[in-house]
């Protein structure tokens, strides 16, 4: 079992969730380094050493300038615990964007990789699907996407198990000329390109039918696919519950099928997959819900942990060096990386 | 009742089905003037004209080139029926590209209007949320996005009949500095604009509650997030059905259930809406689901039927008139309306 660096601060339900939350997750056998105000975290329990941080990043911060001026901040002190080899890996319910720039600026990115990417196991019965970028990068160019691929398909090869994972662009049509201009020439690239199984375009409708194991898309449209599936998931859920209620026939019946309904309910929440992995860093990083419940939390330190033991960062650099997906048009022409913003 | 000029090609299902959707909306009152292949269009039945058509326009087609080289394709008939004034209203279960197309060549845009939109009402349950653009411009600038604000908020008023609707921008956050530049600018200008009541930025998770009556986005995320709802509708109605028979008990709850279930089934369906309208155009033009079953292709014509009779046309170009929408950044700085591509 790993040591993970959990950070207290910023979850919408507060400490007592996020502290619940640990406590979950060191009942599994995983250590825990919990980064927040110790008055608020006494007797935390068995497997859970609280490191103490009075400072934290809100939403409304600007990430990189908090980040930069806020060294003594939760998320950075917990960032940097990873860095140092305190702990094997991050994971926040706080801000996003600070959570992100923190894991940038403290675990590097892997050799040759532009961008890192948010990428997220969509919350569906009975299928795994990886969404990338799920918001990291609200523009990206052609190259991007490309590494995206490679990034989503080492990820899903090394900790979901999936040989050869079918791997497509997020698009607004089938035919391979259809979509924006960055779309199509990340397509073009990707039919033949090696070490990958492009598979082409998915359209929306693809998307939660497990027909492709990895999505590519922009961090814009990601994040807002990601919460639409989400919300779409919880009020169709919810109108069923309200069709149960609707008259007495209904409701006997709603009571006989919970069982059934509320196991479909668990693999609809969002909760359940615990959080989007940062993909493309030098360490495992894990953005877990704002909203999550303890559940929730447990959830993305079991995710950041299995990211630890199946050695996620090591064989996604050996694969993407293994396709030269380094080489391939993703460096810019003079050689250097671009800046991620 | 008004006269509505129906394309017979095209659609996934046949002309059998078509011609089934257009004797259901005939049956309402509605005329129908049926462009496609006589023999296969036999005894049509009351209130339906069969007009000789026997060449079509495909998906595979490119679709400026087709509708400008295949002047006597049914869907290219069709729309100049519209323009000429023998029907008051095109729909089509056809390529999308080209029943845009051929709209837009025969109808013309209203005043002012640089990029018609595709607008649908999502299929949501006991709520109306109408999303565009759907895919009619993959890629916007801010100004055009403007105007996607104000078409919306015009039809919503005038076709559902919501007094002052609610109108968001579809982006990455809530806060105002979230989403592209493109996104930004629109926000900046739309929260300033008169005759529109604009409500900020929507997140994915909002699109479903129908907290806003209209969300704007580029037909790229659009078409996606339509896409993505709909599939999401589906693969969850197939998991509850999949728990109703999961074991004895959930089966007989499901029975017990199946009226209120199969009211929300219908609710979700992608039929039920009967397609998206093009708006911005001095005509009405529906574009159904590829996919639509009779009952679909009816709903798309009762759907343009409507638009007609409340004569959304005419609203729209005095809304987007009075609100000085036309003149609110929505020309390019020297005057001339910029090309559609």
């Amino acid at each position: 079992m790993s040591t993970v660096a959990l950070d207290a601060f910023g979850a919408d339900r507060g400490y007592a969730e996020v502290l619940a939350g640990a406590r979950l997750a060191a009942a599994d056998g995983i250590r825990i380094r919990l980064f927040g105000p110790p008055s608020e975290l006494a007797e935390a329990g068995e497997g859970i050493e609280v490191c103490a941080a009075e400072e934290w990043i809100t939403n409304e911060d600007e990430p990189v300038a908090a980040v930069r001026g806020r060294p003594s901040a939760s998320v950075v002190l917990a960032a940097r615990d990873v860095a140092e080899g305190s702990s094997d890996a991050l994971v926040s319910a706080g801000s996003t964007g600070a959570t992100m720039t923190a894991s940038l600026f403290a675990l590097k990115r892997l050799q040759g990789v532009q961008r890192p990417a948010l990428a997220a196991v969509l919350p569906l019965p009975e299928k795994q699907v990886l969404l990338l970028d799920c918001g990291a990068n609200v523009e990206v160019r052609a190259q991007h996407l490309i590494q995206f691929a490679y990034l989503g398909s080492s990820f899903v090869e090394a900790v979901l198990g999936v040989a050869r994972p079918r791997v497509a662009l997020l698009s607004v049509g089938e035919e391979q000329s259809k979509g924006t201009a960055e779309v199509v020439e990340a397509g073009q690239a990707l039919a033949s390109a090696s070490g990958i199984n492009f598979a082409g375009n998915a359209e929306g409708r693809d998307l939660p039918t497990g027909e492709f194991d990895v999505v590519v898309t922009d961090g814009f449209t990601g994040n807002i696919a990601l919460k639409l599936l989400e919300g779409t998931a919880k009020v169709v859920g919810g109108a069923v519950r309200d069709a149960a209620r609707s008259n007495p026939l209904s409701l006997a019946g709603g009571l006989l099928m919970r069982p059934a309904l509320g196991k479909l309910r668990r693999q609809l929440a969002p909760d359940t997959t615990g959080g989007a992995i940062l993909l493309g860093l030098r360490g495992v990083s894990v953005v877990a819900h704002g909203s999550s419940s303890a559940e929730g939390i447990a959830n993305a330190v079991r995710l950041a942990d299995r990211a630890v033991r199946e050695r996620t960062v090591e064989r996604t650099g050996e694969a993407l060096e293994r396709a030269g997906a380094t080489r391939q048009g993703l460096r810019r022409p003079d050689g250097r990386d671009t800046q991620t913003r």
